[in-house]
């Protein structure tokens, strides 16, 4: 079986994104000190955040909103002002952030696009996404972006039927098990976890240890060869 | 030349928009009433908007986003915090309102969907988008939805060519001459201006009387008639 396309997630996949709303999740504890201890913060916010997934999706300007609910929540409307200031200088901050490909991501793009049609496909702020790729300056290595606004086995299908030969003739990598690995095995594709050092709790899942068409690689660097040992 | 595909803006084209972000910025008027002018209150959130628009993009999150920023310049970082719980809600229900779709369009989707592929051409979140465009009912009308960044000559180019058979063979029709009318023109497509009683001051331009292939219909209802006669 050839494979002739090659999908590849974006946040913390080809550049850091956990990273930094851990970041600001730390500078959120540090403005709310003296309103909440740093374990209900995070349990409340995180709380808020999984009750507006379905209402703002994925991306800063959602996280920014749970945040700014989060402290009137636990102020009882009673929060700060410079408090909410400082949230929307934060989430401002996180979407002017710079992008930098994480190590290991350009050189095997650049082998990758070779021989391979490659497709960027994320999640995310439609908007948001567009721009890290532009300011990541990988985005020549791509026949085509998909900014998605759920990753399951039906996306993936559509995505490689449409910028490929199917998905039986794709392979799909990334750091979440949850939204890049098993959905596209499911679809037919093969599928390769990239791990990032954190995950965020929504996304985590089991491995599919045994699964023929999955492999667990430490970097992005082992995928180039893997996907040549597929074809 | 025979017309094989009809682009069609969402927003104010297929279902209320516009009208739903005038109700909740008469709301903030009255929520920000002790603190500001409506006049002033109505020029700060403008240019709160238009220096965030690069950031924030268009849609309902970056609208919460901005009339939060809005009070809190107003006040001097003061705004009382049951105005900012009341922007957190008017959002959400923004996010959750209703979509009806407007009087006619059903009818003319459904004539033309017999003889033209139709494609859903759109700007703004993209959750939100697809929430509305699935509550609306009239998804299967759509071969294909395109929930872009921004609207100009090259996107056209390029979703025609993906969803049909080049701009030069399609017809693209909405309420914005800026956003759904001069770029198609530019791009080589038939456009008409379908016009809706109220347009956001970011979407205003001068319409292109006397351009070949452009039309100014009253409504919806005249789109099927005029796509047929270009034929």
């Amino acid at each position: 079986m050839r494979i002739t396309t090659v999908g590849l997630d974006a946040d913390d996949t080809l550049w850091h994104n956990e990273s930094i709303f851990r970041l600001t999740q730390d500078r959120f504890r540090a403005l709310m000190a003296e309103v909440a201890e740093p374990a209900a913060l995070d349990a409340k916010l995180a709380e808020v955040e999984r009750r507006n997934l379905a209402l703002y999706g994925y991306g800063v300007k959602g996280f920014t909103l749970s945040m700014i609910e989060t402290a009137m929540e636990l102020t009882g409307n009673a929060a700060p002002s410079r408090i909410i200031a400082d949230i929307l200088a934060a989430g401002r901050e996180m979407l002017s952030h710079p992008v930098e490909p994480l190590p290991g991501v350009e050189a095997a793009l650049a082998e990758l696009a070779d021989d391979y049609r490659l497709v960027l496909i994320t999640k995310g702020d439609l908007l948001h996404q567009e721009q890290k790729l532009a300011a990541s300056g990988l985005g020549e290595r791509f026949v085509a972006v998909e900014i998605v606004s759920e990753k399951d086995a039906t996306t993936y299908a559509r995505v490689f039927a449409r910028h490929g030969t199917g998905a039986a003739q794709a392979a799909m990598a990334g750091n979440s098990l949850r939204s890049d690995v098993i959905p596209a095995l499911e679809a037919g594709a093969y599928a390769a976890h990239l791990p990032y050092a954190m995950t965020w709790a929504h996304e985590l899942a089991e491995p599919p240890v045994g699964h023929p068409r999955f492999a667990e690689l430490a970097s992005i660097r082992e995928l180039p060869g893997w996907v040549r040992g597929l074809s």
